[in-house]
């Protein structure tokens, strides 16, 4: 593959030259564009949007246009109606670190990974099958073709709703510094993902409002309902809610 | 060391002197007792108030006795006022698995784990460095001496309410079976621990459910005041949470 990257970041561009991640080039960011048959688009979701509505003329017929976004609802509809030439066709390959950055890069992490593919009715199965060797290509473990709807619906709870729990969950006692040194394995695994990228997620969460903000209210039931068990020392109760748990958390081992 | 097991279990025992963790002995158990220097205490925590109730006119004024419990103020002075000879020092190894039986034991558990000695007034200084040359033998990476009510105010926050976290957030939702194919690691991270044992921690639980269900409060607030902050779209309080997070979490990276 011949891979070329465009980024407002100099030095990023210089490190990834460097480290053969991408190839040099005398082309201005206009003829890239021009002469791309893939185009990875790896901004925040929104900017995503605005890059294409300002670079879409360059675009031609065979332009192939992905994403990375992690909410898809609120941005795939608006870049869709947009482009008049090529096509858009929305993925998210659900692998990442607390750390960002190209220097952060590593492929290893897409081995034990799930990529997810969004098209909508105006996709094409060419797209389609192109992004899916794509992923193959990157070694994702799974690959899966959803809605955009449902995408946001999973997303909503199995990362966002995480999100916000290692957020709170760390912010829920002032002067946590002397608990360092009696912390188990528990707490730092449940707040590994506190440490977050406060300008994407904000975005991100806002972007999926309505689901997320219905995912936290069910969680904060569920939450309220052991309370009242266990203030009510109804230990039946409490361990009809550890079996399900265990039996629920058993099939998410990996196989 | 010469190490001996009492259990009820005599699949666990005959395990254990298979693979030489203890030693065979002619002696029946009350002789075993009679015997040790040292006696560590297994078994859930009401059941070592009942053991020690039964055994203790076995001790001598040299037996020193200790426990594994995961709570101490509901126990550890029941304890120490039944015994009238001999000595009973409370410690927590802050290591474990999510699964039970001997067969899952493992030396390297102890290498980046804390453990806790909780002594009370009446605790001998010589008992306090017998617990600490047990711990470091053992290879704790860390030894920490606290009053039983600081134990259990931080258990309270650090281990069990994330298990409860866990389990809720395992229960929030049914018919997840669909959802593994999508999961990320974030997802997985966070409900590790809720594969549980029910019986131990539902005894636990209500053992310190005043400060747990304290905690829970506390962080139902925290998720509450979040989920305001999203609903009116508030991105630079959200930011502000997020930033405070990270920072915190920061702390809790291993050195």
């Amino acid at each position: 593959f011949k891979v070329y990257a465009i980024d407002k970041n100099e030095d990023a561009l210089k490190y990834g030259r460097e480290h053969g991640f991408i190839m040099d080039s005398e082309l201005k960011e206009d003829e890239l564009v021009k002469k791309a048959d893939l185009i990875i688009l790896s901004l925040y979701p929104t900017d995503n949007v605005k890059w294409v509505e300002n670079h879409h003329h360059l675009f031609s017929s065979d332009t192939l246009i992905t994403d990375v976004s992690g909410i898809k609802m609120a941005i795939v509809n608006k870049i869709q109606s947009i482009i008049q030439k090529g096509e858009f066709i929305a993925s998210h390959p659900m692998a990442g670190k607390e750390k960002s950055g190209v220097e952060y890069a590593s492929a290893s992490i897409f081995k034990d990974a799930n990529f997810l593919i969004t098209p909508t009715s105006i996709n094409s199965q060419k797209a389609i099958d192109a992004i899916h060797d794509l992923a193959e290509t990157l070694e994702f473990a799974n690959i899966e073709i959803i809605s955009p709807q449902l995408h946001d619906e999973m997303i909503g709870y199995l990362s966002q709703l995480t999100h916000v729990i290692a957020i709170s969950l760390m912010n829920t006692h002032d002067n946590v510094e002397h608990l360092i040194r009696y912390t188990g394995d528990s707490f730092r695994d449940l707040t590994r993902i506190a440490k977050i990228n406060e300008n994407l997620w904000s975005e991100l969460f806002i972007l999926n409002k309505k689901i997320l903000s219905s995912n936290i209210d069910n969680f904060i039931n569920e939450m309220n309902e052991f309370k009242k068990i266990l203030d009510d020392e109804d230990i039946e109760a409490m361990k009809k809610k550890m079996i399900l748990s265990t039996e629920r958390r058993k099939m998410f081992d990996r196989k």
